[in-house]
């Protein structure tokens, strides 16, 4: 059985959105965002049930707890540590739904920081990886850690295991990220479900040279061999489709400067990457316009690659 | 037309010997090796003839100006550039044949370093590749970089793109190398040709985050992450076959240190790397023992990665 710290009634959390994938890095890189994120409070009661209180987003999401991301890691979490309360959960998700942004993510991580507050010897971040990772299973059928572990430890990370975690922290250069979410739904499992189980040496070879040019980039601070990687021959072309307009909308977002763009997660959000906050602002401003020309409606965000991971908010 | 240097009468060239995949990078990553390479040694002749004098190999090579790969480039050589001379070829082969250590490359690339020393105005490194590459393909029917990038410029290169040719110079970690040569015949374009045209995404997953981790490994003078990474999901399980006992040799490496074992290039020699030279003699002796178990014979050489590429030896 383990202990609760006895002064907690209430925790809120806080859970950044991510970026998965980034073009060159399907499955093992993502990165967290600043300013936009999920908030979860934990509020205690004695009936030892758990329950969803209330979700605050404009969209509709399953109440039923073992059908909703945060409820149901908050349920097994307190299963498997023998936690004896049960909670009640009011979930702000304020990530659009199936929008690539890694929002079943950030809730179940946003659950897991706050529940783990109400313990007087909480788990460490690797720990709750696990029980995240459950959540995801939940979302979209399969245990993907490349929204998870950005949305916990914060950063640009390579998932280079899931089993046993091990988590690379690659250097933050200081670049302007565009996210840009087309108001399209695009199910994370029907994106999943499209793509070939096959892929042809030649292009992974090519695709393979991209990574590691990439990381290189990174690690040497080299905005022109970054720039000239950031690029997904795999996957994206697979996906392209799923935003009408797609190439038009990249040319814009390159010919206004971007280092790269791609598809955020399995999409349908859009990530770029910007020199600067001036560039980053005309990139964001280009694509929009695209979309426009193509009907369709989006919201944009523009941030640094957040150090930050999922942080408790607030306890009462 | 391309003016000679008058005083130029011969000049000998020394490439080394190169180990190309380095497991993770199929294609693209290599590195130079100390203190095995072959010599080629170029004499100006007056009647403008390009002729093969002697070939130093305990190996039957053709004499045959267009089906040696030296000979060949510099045929190449002086009809694109225009070189108004003749030249007798001498060829001292250290580099085992078909051996996968870089053999035809470093032929190849020594006979350009020399032709290029008779010019006044000498190409630059990069301006030679495409003669080299030219050299491969009458070797092995395709272009690749990936021996002889490392071969001309040195150090452990990512070949990032080939058309047009980018090269990233990785950190060069302070560890030792181990080739063995196994007495076997493994000629390259039979070990292509074996290779599967298609891959299981989720194997190509898998070996991009070891690839990734990898290079990051590099940077970081990680030796604990490089050897949880250098391991190669996708080529060496279809060409394993190639060396009787290979997984033997392999666990054998393993368990007398090594960070990593597999094949160089295309086989039949293998690389691995070790922390330092005491390690790099044990675990050597280890898998010159297990050859010996199945019957093999085998060469062996410790060196360190060499940041120096092919040179000129001796001007006359």
């Amino acid at each position: 059985m383990n202990l609760l710290r006895d002064s907690v009634h209430a925790v809120t959390a806080f859970a950044p959105a991510t970026c998965a994938n980034v073009a060159v890095g399907f499955d093992i890189l993502g990165f967290a965002i600043d300013g936009v994120g999920d908030c979860v409070t934990l509020t205690r009661r004695e009936d030892k049930q758990i329950v969803i209180d209330a979700i605050d987003s404009p969209a509709t999401l399953p109440l039923d707890v073992d059908k909703n991301t945060a409820s149901g890691v908050v349920k097994k979490f307190c299963q498997e540590l023998k936690i004896d309360t049960g909670f009640s959960i009011r979930i702000s998700k304020g990530i659009p739904l199936s929008s690539g942004m890694g929002g079943s993510a950030a809730s179940a991580v946003a659950a897991l920081i706050a529940c783990n507050a109400f313990l007087s010897v909480p788990l460490s971040a690797s720990e709750l990886v696990p029980y995240a990772l459950f959540g995801e299973e939940i979302a979209s059928g399969q245990q993907h850690a490349d929204n998870i572990v950005p949305c916990i430890f914060g950063g640009f990370t390579l998932v280079s295991s899931v089993e046993p975690l091990e988590v690379v922290q690659l250097p933050l250069m200081e670049f302007c990220c565009i996210l840009v979410h087309p108001h399209l739904l695009v199910p994370t499992k029907e994106a999943r479900k499209i793509l070939k189980e096959q892929l042809p040496l030649k292009d992974c070879i090519k695709q393979s040279a991209h990574l590691a040019a990439f990381i290189a980039a990174l690690y040497k601070n080299d905005i022109r061999l970054l720039k000239k990687n950031l690029t997904d021959l795999l996957i994206e072309p697979q996906r392209a489709h799923f935003v009408p307009g797609f190439y038009k909308i990249k040319d814009a977002a390159l010919k206004a400067g971007a280092l790269g763009m791609s598809f955020s997660g399995s999409g349908p959000s859009l990530f770029a990457f910007a020199k600067n906050e001036v560039e980053a602002v005309r990139i964001c401003a280009a694509m929009q316009e695209q979309l426009k020309a193509e009907n369709i409606d989006s919201d944009s965000w523009i941030s640094s690659i957040s150090q930050y991971g999922a942080r408790v908010q607030e306890i009462t």
